[in-house]
């Protein structure tokens, strides 16, 4: 980081006299869930702690994650374990095999916990997955429920269950006020993926 | 990024017929906004394009962004202006010397943008530093109104002004619905900071 003139002279560090892994949800209906989620990411490593990300309903469209957690020089794994978002217009996978990629990305996740493989896990759109009945509450809550301590647990997507909030220690909902796409803007990339 | 069995063979790709440098504004009072612009960051760099992050108001308390940064392998600098939230509790510095601190982000701002620096530029915190006048309207308006077509800027920072809302193509308001500070669970590494 670069300071100019006028910066402090002196920086403070934050230590919570207590760690704890925290529960937290992005959810809502505009832009940011999981760029919010990949910020934590960059944020993690900084910190020199260990970030997985498993990406639920993702894996057919490109996306600049994938490159980018590349280049960050940080012990970070990303995969992408799906085939697009199911049901939307020009997705042609049936409905089991979403709900197969699914099931697979939720082993994985069981896996690396019990392997306490990452100090933050990223569940990202396991909220839209379970809304779509690709995974089952019982299994989001499960992980919730028995996870260890200090594990941060991020999940990402829309229409967060009411009992998946309920287990979390921070819930922010990303609220659409104006999105490009409805002026005819185009996805760009960096921006919007 | 590793890819499971399951995953589809063809990765697409998306390309915007028409490149657009957008304005996107992340407000609102939960988690998750300058982590949501970090995580833009991130995206950028996996494109291979150019990110720049001037933090308003932030320098005195470390951040898991600032050693984030040195950590990627891109073409990305962050500078943090400031002496930390102007008002708050804690807070030593006058209004006047981050007034000052402000007014030498927004000139550097304009000094980057004006040498095409960056793809992408991330003014952190700017909407709170309108807020509390330590930057004017003009100054922000004039910046959204003359930058460079294919320049993203992104905003972030409570209480975005509804002036720069309607200069905006995507605005998404980040709510609390829960926040841990509230069940006196302090900041944490990676998550918070």
């Amino acid at each position: 980081m670069e300071k100019r003139g006028t910066a402090p002279d002196k920086i403070d560090r934050l230590e919570p006299k207590v760690r704890r892994g925290l529960i937290v949800i992005i959810t809502g209906n505009g832009k940011g869930k999981t760029t919010s989620a990949l910020g934590m990411a960059l944020r993690v490593c900084g910190h020199d702690l260990r970030v997985g990300i498993i990406q639920f309903m993702k894996g057919d469209l490109y996306a600049g994650e994938w490159d980018g957690v590349k280049k960050m020089s940080c012990d970070i794994e990303l995969f992408a374990t799906g085939k697009g978002f199911c049901g939307i217009q020009g997705n042609p996978y049936p409905w089991v095999e979403h709900r197969a990629n699914a099931q697979d990305a939720i082993d994985l996740a069981r896996q690396k916990i019990a392997a306490k493989r990452y100090d933050l896990l990223i569940l990202d759109e396991i909220n839209n997955a379970l809304k779509l009945k690709l995974v089952d509450l019982e299994q989001v809550l499960e992980i919730l429920r028995d996870k260890p301590p200090l594990l941060h647990l991020i999940l990402t997507g829309r229409d967060a269950h009411p009992q998946v909030i309920d287990l979390a220690d921070t819930v922010s909902e990303v609220r659409e006020i104006k999105h490009a796409y409805r002026k005819d803007i185009e996805p760009q990339p960096g921006v919007d993926y």
